[in-house]
């Protein structure tokens, strides 16, 4: 028989009938009922065609060690965020933190700090104390948690991105909470930032109207004995673009006060002096679900 | 409002609101609800999201300037087709012979070659005729119409995959049809070939259990004044893999007879000696759309 516009779907899910693993065989099967969809729903001339082949070939090319611009496209078009949310929900971690995006730079391992230490290795930044708890479902602190931090500078720069200012590790830090599951740590307060907008993705963004930025944020990724790992940001509440992240990140329980405080006490036991900025951001981990 | 697992696709489409060019928007509109309706079937895991962000970029370093490893890609999804397919049924070229896929070797410009010529530069292979006529959907022959003829060798390898057996052009040629709409030129029997296996496309055939062969077949793209072009192949008629193409795209009506001639008349007319294969394939060329 024919391959025809309406033969074609059926033929290529019955290409695919003796693959063994079944669970790849039902995500080709899908992929090729979505594909198809989505071919037949805009009718593309072979021009538009193969102007998508170039664009995704361009994707592909411009990723490298310290680059990977398929999870950004990935991201501009809310499927990170939706395979984030979807692993979370389904999880049952709707009884703790929201979990958000990973995004592109936890590439290098965080050194691990004491707490109380400084992320900001420059130590040029205004004064930014961040400092939190971590705790299980029912709300009993999880000492010896572990949390690794990232973020970027005043500038909205990583330090892989800025090799010559920044020392590698700067902004990044592997903390373990007190008995009390207390963390707190130094730091600057991060700016929003553009994600690359020299890629093809930056091009899809301009020639679609969209800007590039990312409302400043801090990462996290918390870990404990018996809890579900949460990847998460906190959110800084003020920050440009906190209603239109380029990556759909935002959540409004991640999004946190960045406050000016003029405690004299708070600065002393922080290690930093008055005015300084602190952030305060809890972190509530779901059970392990009972299965695993 | 927060991006759930239900207001993702409407927060997606809705950030390409302000895309200046209508049919972009309407594109990126349609790609968001296909690919999250995708996700949300699939469920993936944020290991299988990984993996897929690893294929595709797999994908986009193994093109090159003599490999185009997404247009495999679309060829074994059946895309490739679906759109060559579409594009001809919307325009009306059911009234001419059908068209099929491009494919990855149309790279270099065919010489210009005279009628009677052989398109086998090295001779060595058993000798082939094809022959035909370019015809309007009335029948009306089209004088001086364009024939662009590319093909593998009895090996299953095109000239720009072997550079040090084959010499550039080998297997290709440009004819030009006589005062009838006749062509006919000399060649060999095309053998059946895989795709190259040697990628990610061909480690997810592997995966799938489906094997990369294509069907041998002749290429043509024929095109006159005041005709639409079309671009198909002959098939060779007992070919292995004639009922299962790699990239789909076999159509029934393309599949040529190539029979074993004694003629001694017909073989001294296209200089050759008997026995001698004999294929004859007649191209009729649907009229140019009347908007354009």
């Amino acid at each position: 028989m024919d391959f025809t516009v309406e033969t074609a779907t059926d033929a290529v899910v019955d290409s695919f009938r003796q693959t063994k693993d079944r669970r790849l065989r039902e995500v080709m099967e899908s992929l090729t009922r979505h594909l198809h969809a989505f071919v037949r729903d805009i009718e593309p001339t072979m021009e538009e065609w193969e102007a998508a082949i170039g664009f995704l070939t361009a994707v592909g090319q411009t990723c490298d060690h310290t680059r990977q611009e398929f999870i950004l496209l990935s991201d501009v078009l809310g499927v990170s965020m939706l395979v984030e949310t979807m692993n979370g929900t389904m999880n049952g971690t709707e009884t703790g933190t929201e979990s958000t995006v990973l995004g592109p730079f936890h590439m290098t391992e965080s050194p691990r700090r004491e707490l109380g230490d400084s992320i900001d290795l420059l130590g040029t930044g205004r004064p930014c104390v961040v400092s939190g708890q971590v705790l299980a479902a029912d709300g009993t602190p999880l000492p010896g948690a572990e949390l690794d931090v990232w973020q970027c500078n005043e500038d909205g720069f990583y330090d892989v991105q800025q090799p010559d200012v920044q020392p590698p590790g700067n902004g990044r830090g592997l903390f373990r909470t007190d008995v009390e599951g207390r963390f707190w740590f130094r730091t600057v307060v991060p700016s929003h930032y553009p994600i690359p907008t020299d890629g093809p993705v930056g091009r899809l963004l301009d020639a679609t109207g969209r800007h590039p930025y990312r409302p400043a944020h801090i990462h996290f990724i918390a870990s404990a004995d018996s809890h579900r790992p949460v990847t998460t940001h906190a959110f800084v509440d003020d920050s440009p673009y906190i209603d239109s992240d380029a990556v759909f990140a935002v959540k409004q329980g991640l999004i946190t006060d960045f406050t000016e405080s003029y405690d004299e006490q708070g600065a002393e036991r922080f290690g930093v002096t008055v005015p300084f900025t602190h952030a305060r951001f809890d972190i509530v981990l779901a059970p392990e679900p009972e299965t695993t």
